[in-house]
């Protein structure tokens, strides 16, 4: 056994998230390196890379004053008020590590846009010379992305730590990021599925219009879309998901022994090794020549996992860590497997769920959606089973080590379930950018043999999506978990610090905890309501539009060399809406979290945090399997099932895709990011839900 | 203030429950005296009456098996394991208050089914008259399954209490109207919107037929499916309902002061004023001559609840009772008009929900459903706001009495909300009665004057039934949180007559909690997922016969005079489907109760109930909202807005209302009961929980 110091190993995880951003670099030019030539792609990828960047500045000026005042605010009162005389520095660090942790995952956004707009030209052109080359180069791209993401992370959590000395400050940062999140991920997702479900009804529904037609008005829109939605927004939801799992797993472990404890130097060998087993799982995967875009996918993340499980053991052994912990992290690990399968089950449409669907559309669409919509709730029977039974297993794992070691071992599940995060954020990112090289390809002309090479490259993406989004929720269910028990012990340690009561538990039932609760449940569904009602608004704002193109420019109809559709209209109304629509439901959030606190105290909270978990997991597993399911659905008839292409059941199924897609892709990914803002601001603001609550 | 007894007040719950019989058969009789003379109204309801009665009788049949098999299992192992010693006699008295429930239930929806296929027709031949007769004899005819209904349950919880003497046998006479309630209202839900779906399906849809049309082989069984879905289910319903909520305040009550205690007589004292205000609202409701029904309907139900409030108080001052416990009560009946009215909002064709989702069903069915689903998660915000002020206000108005009150004024809140049950099962029967009214009077060839007055009384029973619906929730909601005190009232008996360690509270950090909520919020998303799959499933069968019969029957087509469907084996095909879908259902929320107890004890239990309330109440006001919501936005599209019958607004708002059938009348309104089932089992089983559990 070697004695190893937390600074050494935060030295250590600084020198891995400096590795992984030189993988980064290293793929980014490669990618960059590869071949491209056609004219008409690098126009259109040019008007993508346009579009995207307009949205993100938008965004981020936006943020930035959003940023600003949340900032201010943390000055006056966080984590304690300036009057209560506790401390004015920590105050400014706090404003500091919050206004950091937007910083760097706007970056660790920007650096994923600015790969996905070139990768998805590379991948266009390569897939002229076949799959293994056009699928390197998505996949590299997609890399690009994890490897930036999990090394901003850990480096941002380490240096707040280092820097700041104070676990509370990490919880500061974690805000940051979720707020960005928040923006990110919910005005992505509303961006993106305005401007997909626009771009389908009106061109493929009314016109009759190819998918990727260029003389439809929203088509840059669309593509732009899937960059701010899937591949920025994605992005930053992992980056929280995964900076809020690392806080929650500090602040405890802080609270059991101190900044220098073993269990402080735990989180960060295993976030450390997490983040080394994804460069090494990015770095080893292969296609053969001919090879499944899937398996290849799918077998990188399950090789992944296990160079983690092994590095953790060997580190455990070597340096003499708690083995009931790495117990702990090994069950989030196995369960997040078990989880992911499940959920490929409900979508696969090589699946029964699938084909029930499919078959069940041939009555019409409202059975498409009864049918989509019973498999999507009972999708979250597995994937709750396995958050309870994990959650249940690795506390008792590591409760006999002493006094809230059962919740700190739920932590460490949790961020066993993210370890492998960087490997998850680069397959979640190939998605978008095969999708997108599959409309460079139809619009540059490539012909059917590319097109079809895409579409494989597409449909794996898919598959593998299934997966990964059953283990980030999943994962995100334990860390909310874990910020329950973090917001516990902020409680208590501003209680004792205050000379006021704590808390010993939250009874339910305690009137106030039940009425808490309650509360929290409406609340991941009005969040998600206002971000599909704000995605019909505004799609209904870029039919119009479409259409007052379609009717005033002339010669678009028939495709007229020189009659160009204003694309950037399109994507200005996308991008305004978005924001406009988004912030209503982020200050629902906000606001009844405060006023929960304020009425109720901080028992409130604590039900309120749990009514937010039990309605929020439910509605995110519910929302992302049946919008998948859907998806797939129409995928599968399309293949020529059920009547195939034109047949009643594809109209159905088409319907179903619709319903999907703001499902799948706005709302249900969005939840998690919600529920993390009210967890984090439950914690930061729980000194003045102590002393200042009605009851 | 006189003192008076608890007997005494039996008694006369009691001779009040005996009155309400009493003008049941009064108000039978009146409706059998009016006039009826088409031959051909009478030969087609007949077929209605034999094909409910089929219906009744084989649920009845299967009841019965499923009755003996749980009246052996409660010999066997309830209150206590006979094996414990604790008294045989206490086993046998609660096999026997379980059969007592289901045999009343059971009774009351007879009678209900009974009265529901005589009023049909006289409703159909008083419309003939005008608006006036009919509504009278609509209403009347619901009236006597209100009273019906009110007037066996207090007779029953009351002849329990005074023979057997113990609150514990009460939970077993609930346990009884539950198990009826879970197969009337869950397998007449499924029964219902079956033969509805595939009516409309294949009749409107496919084939062009006006509803009603006598033609359509599924058009009897639609019209049963009214009755036994919507008459005799929801009347179980409620039947289980008001048990449940007596039974949860008695056992309170008893655990704070004995059988004889104030708390006791207070309970029976309410609720039969409950049961006196709504004779008196039954029988003083009138309408005038050319009067608006929804007004008469909404005016009894207000008149109702203000005698409550009125003669509460004054028992409250003459016979010295709690004060703080008639605000609890009144609290719960002032919100549950509150919530009434909000529900109201978003289902009301007056109001701009309805008039959002008509206005997206322009842009196709995607946009119906997406807008009609995110108004539904909207419309949980304000029940789960009431319910949870409800919750909290009661408690602390209630706590100062002393331990164990706030809870006892939660019970008493619930108490409050079904007080007038009499009053809303009365408006709740009346709609489907006038519905099938309605049918009767397009099958009779009465004419467009004749189907537009039914039409009017019919759309009245829509809008009545929004404020009810959000009622009966509400105060299922506030039931089961007191059937969770309950619960918890139930184990610290047992443990102390078994001389084990009693639980003091259901702490959310305590991982067995954790683990049980988790699994529960699962539960009533997958019970009320395999109902719709049944519906669905049974649907296709149905479908296929209907085109069976079609095609094959000579002369049905063409209408010749001869030729007529096979309705038998519509009938045939909905009830034996709709009880073979519902047994699965019903055996996962059982059987995984059963698990999450044995495998987590009682706390885990005490999780469990707590997801279920959580899912479960989010999931019905939902189900229950959208559903109701997208029914109405059909009718306002078909009343000539958005571009009338016909239009792509039409053909979408119909794809929303098939898609919110199963959701507003199968399985929204079946979580109240499994989740009442569920609670009743747990408190049941409490003991055994306690005595053999692994963690």
């Amino acid at each position: 056994m070697i004695d190893i110091t937390t600074q050494t190993v935060q030295i250590l995880a600084i020198l891995i998230s400096a590795l992984a951003l030189g993988v980064a670099v290293w793929l980014y030019s490669w990618v960059k390196s590869q071949p491209s030539s056609n004219a008409r792609i690098a126009e259109i990828g040019e008007y993508i890379r346009q579009g995207a960047n307009t949205f993100l500045g938008r965004e981020y000026v936006v943020l930035a004053r959003f940023t600003a005042i949340i900032a201010v605010l943390i000055v006056i009162f966080l984590p304690k008020p300036i009057w209560s005389g506790h401390g004015f520095a920590s105050n400014i660090w706090m404003a500091v590590a919050y206004i950091f942790g937007t910083v760097l995952s706007a970056l660790a956004g920007k650096i994923g846009i600015q790969i996905a707009t070139i990768a998805n030209i590379k991948a266009a052109e390569a897939a002229q010379k076949g799959v293994k080359p056009s699928f390197m180069a998505g996949f590299r791209g997609g890399a690009v992305m994890g490897m930036a993401v999990v090394g901003t992370s850990l480096l941002g959590v380490t240096l707040v730590l280092m820097v700041v000395g104070d676990a509370s400050a990490v919880l500061g940062f974690s805000f940051g990021a979720s707020s960005l999140a928040l923006f990110a991920k919910a005005g992505g997702g509303i961006f993106t599925k305005t401007a997909d479900i626009s771009a389908d009804l009106v061109g493929k529904v009314e016109l009759g219009l190819e998918e990727d037609d260029p003389r439809n008005p929203a088509v840059i829109a669309d593509n732009v879309g899937d960059n701010v939605g899937d591949v920025a927004g994605m992005g930053a939801d992992l980056f929280d998901s995964n900076v809020a799992s690392m806080s929650a797993a500090l602040v405890m472990a802080t609270a059991l022994g101190g900044l220098q404890s073993k269990n402080v130097t735990m989180v960060f060998a295993y976030a450390a090794i997490g983040l080394l087993s994804s460069i090494i799982g990015v770095a080893t995967a292969r296609i053969g020549k001919d090879g499944d875009p899937g398996k290849a996918l799918n077998s990188s993340t399950y090789v992944t996992t296990a160079i983690f499980a092994v590095l953790t053991a060997l580190s455990t052994y070597i340096f003499g860590f708690e083995w009931r912990i790495w117990g702990a992290t090994a069950v989030g690990l196995i369960v997040g497997t078990i989880i992911g399968i499940t959920s490929d089950y409900f979508t696969n449409d090589a699946k029964p769920p699938v084909h029930a669907v499919a078959e069940a559309s041939k009555s019409g669409p409202a059975f498409t959606i009864l049918s989509g919509f019973s498999y999507g709730l009972l999708s979250t029977l597995p994937a709750l089973i396995g958050i309870a039974v994990t959650a249940l297993v690795s506390y008792y794992i590591c409760a006999p080590l002493g006094d809230g070691y059962g919740m700190f071992g739920i932590s460490m599940s949790a961020l066993g379930m993210l370890s492998i995060v960087g490997m998850i954020i680069s397959n979640d990112a190939y998605g978008p950018i095969v999708d997108n090289a599959r409309g460079l390809a139809e619009m540059g002309g490539f012909g059917e043999k590319v097109i079809a090479i895409t579409d494989e490259l597409d449909s794996a993406g898919n598959t593998v999506k299934a997966v990964t989004k059953g283990f980030s929720i999943s994962a995100a269910g334990l860390t909310v978990i874990s910020l329950l028990g973090a917001f516990m012990s902020e409680v208590n340690t501003s209680a004792a610090e205050l000379g006021l009561k704590g808390i010993e538990n939250f009874d339910i039932m305690d009137p106030t905890v039940f009425f808490g609760l309650i509360i929290g449940v409406a609340i991941p569904a009005v969040f998600s309501a206002m971000l599909m009602l704000g995605v019909d608004k505004n799609a209904q704002r870029m039919v119009a539009e479409i259409h007052r193109q379609w009717d005033s420019i002339p010669g678009l109809k028939d495709g007229k060399e020189n009659a160009k559709p204003d694309y950037d209209k399109c994507i200005d109304i996308a991008t305004t809406g978005s924001l406009k629509e988004l912030i209503p439901a982020g200050l629902v959030a906000i606001v009844s979290t405060i006023a929960v606190g304020f009425i109720g105290g901080v028992s409130a909270i604590g039900g309120f945090l749990t009514g937010n978990i039990a309605s929020g997991l439910l509605l995110a597993l519910l929302m992302s399997n049946a919008g998948g399911l859907w998806d797939n659905s129409k995928k599968y008839v399309e293949a020529g099932n059920c009547g195939g292409k034109g047949s009643t059941a594809h109209k159905a199924a088409v319907v179903g895709d619709t319903v999907g897609d703001p499902f799948k892709d706005t709302a249900g990914p969005s939840i998690n990011t919600q529920i993390t803002v009210v967890s984090l601001i439950s914690s930061l603001l729980s000194t003045l839900f102590l002393l200042y609550s009605f009851f």
